[in-house]
């Protein structure tokens, strides 16, 4: 298993052009219950997700996303957002500021690697401006949008990017 | 695959006691290496881990999580860190408050689930005193400490914390 999983860490890619097959029901459900399972601090789940599958609004996250128009050009969006009033209420400040971001993006890893296994192709985009986005959904107060991410069947085959050598990114203290 | 990812994924749990076998040098680097494969904003790989074995380290990390007293159980922590300094350079602001501890975040998940493949019990300990944890280690200012991560092979078998229903965290916008 461990090798197949580094497998499926190693291959994954932001992909940023799609096949138009839509994404159906069954498959959706999966990406979120990966999501769903990340590790999330004393079981406080503060993340929430939308999804959308209508052009209009893809546009608009396109849009809000600075013109990234791939955004628009994949069949769906997942929007994963932090729940601030559930990280709040759990963790107070700690939980607002750091927990609930670092619980959303374990959530979303899992997100990519499955949709990755899945044979789909994903994209993490964090650039947009987060008011837009809020403006486009009519996001609650207490949802965060904290990463776009565009999903269908990959109509490319990024080049793998590279990792610096482990030894500029670790070293042991002893 | 998908269904053993998802395995590897609802099956991993929040491991507080370790045996006391050590790990090794090759498993670290397999831990590290699925690390630094989680997606990164413009690949800046804005992230640095400590890993340490000793015990007087460990003693004072577990002082540092306010007396948590199994990270210093456990035969090896590994200290995730962001690395504020490539976040500013690549994404300025925006790079050091929000790129910087989703990447990182992203990596403690990979690290998560591959300790957990290779059968390994492990635990993402948020709750810490960030200036304790940089003293300790003597960390250089642009490190910040964002999860310890005490790593062995498990004691024990943590029941399934479940998941809320997947309606009550996701909604479709159409």
């Amino acid at each position: 298993m461990n090798d197949s999983l580094l497998d499926v860490m190693r291959t994954r890619r932001s992909v940023r052009s799609f096949r138009p097959e839509a994404i159906d029901d069954r498959t959706i459900a999966r990406l979120l219950t990966a999501a769903t399972w990340a590790p999330t601090a004393g079981n406080a789940q503060p993340w929430y997700f939308y999804v959308t599958r209508e052009e209009y609004v893809r546009r608009k996250l396109a849009e809000a996303a600075l013109g990234q128009v791939f955004v628009a050009q994949a069949p769906m969006v997942i929007i994963c957002c932090a729940d601030l009033e559930r990280a709040r209420a759990a963790y107070k400040l700690r939980g607002e500021t750091l927990y609930c971001i670092q619980d959303t993006a374990a959530a979303t890893q899992n997100l990519l690697l499955m949709a990755h296994a899945l044979g789909l192709g994903a994209c993490w985009v964090g650039a947009f401006d987060e008011n837009a986005v809020i403006d486009v959904l009519y996001l609650p107060k207490h949802h965060r949008p904290l990463a776009l991410v565009p999903v269908g069947y990959p109509a490319q085959n990024p080049v793998d990017p590279g990792r610096l050598p482990l030894h500029k990114v670790f070293s042991e203290i002893d």
